[in-house]
């Protein structure tokens, strides 16, 4: 059983009545998520292209990756790419998959697909009235550091971040 | 202007009146959540010990470091040593701080304290009736593998586990 609690623009809450595989039955809260899509925008002078993003939950600017909620159907590459654009201004040629994290399994059903973003060319950044952001290129050895030194906190960011650079640092 | 929504056993759900940096004035959905620690128990014998878990959210069993929410003004050290102790039935006799995650900063507050575990000694595992999980010992090289293998898709997991591990390889 299912019973739908909020609909939001973000947040679709539900409190589900569920069995568990040890034959223990609880009601379960549930945050369902459309997904989302996530790159490492890497230029060819070796740079890697973050945003700073106000995040009124968090209370205050976080260093992220370029990402946004999948529209209704769009594949999370098209997502990946559009998102990117409209949020950096950089067009990206070629996506390599990184690989697909779950954020808050406890609760969420929110998945976030994860790529490598290269053969990148200047668009134009369009952002909605609610993203207040602004753009920072930094080289690669200097976001690394920057997660050690608990600068780059946003888990999707720091996930996609290492995977991206120990492959390049493979290749 | 802040109203409840919800406040269930792990979900809290306000709408928010915020003004943003850029002036704009918008209602966010924020689940505010009390916090989290989770720890990478490293064995003498240089394995981790992770949890296979039942995760309804998602669908199904994920790969996971030992972990869980903080009580209610609990230090986030006693409750990743508590945590590991309740589901793994290892206690840990040394912490070493890797970092703090915001896991889905777009709507939710959550932070989870990350460290490295070691200096284990065998305790009893105490699971609560809707956790469902079997622990796992595995080679670091392993788990690692199993983060390029997508397979260790929790994001907090692949985060401490990469952090974890870059710093055994430097030591």
């Amino acid at each position: 059983m299912k019973r739908e609690i909020y609909k939001g623009k973000v947040v679709h809450l539900f409190v589900e009545s569920v069995t568990l595989p040890n034959a223990t039955t609880i009601d379960m809260e549930v945050v369902r998520h459309p997904g989302a899509a996530a790159v490492v925008p890497l230029l060819e002078n070796g740079k890697v292209v973050l945003i700073r993003q106000y995040r009124y939950a968090t209370g205050g600017y976080l260093y992220e990756i370029p990402a946004g909620k999948l529209s209704d159907g769009e594949p999370p590459e098209t997502c990946a790419v559009r998102e990117t654009e409209e949020e950096t201004g950089w067009h990206i040629g070629r996506l390599d998959k990184l690989t697909t994290i779950f954020t808050a399994p406890g609760f969420c059903d929110e998945q976030i697909h994860l790529y490598l973003g290269t053969k990148l060319t200047r668009s134009r950044q369009q952002l909605d009235p609610d993203e207040v952001l602004e753009v920072v290129e930094l080289p690669f050895d200097d976001a690394i550091q920057k997660i050690d030194d608990q600068i780059i906190c946003d888990a999707k960011s720091v996930v996609a971040l290492q995977l991206a650079y120990t492959r390049k640092t493979l290749s």
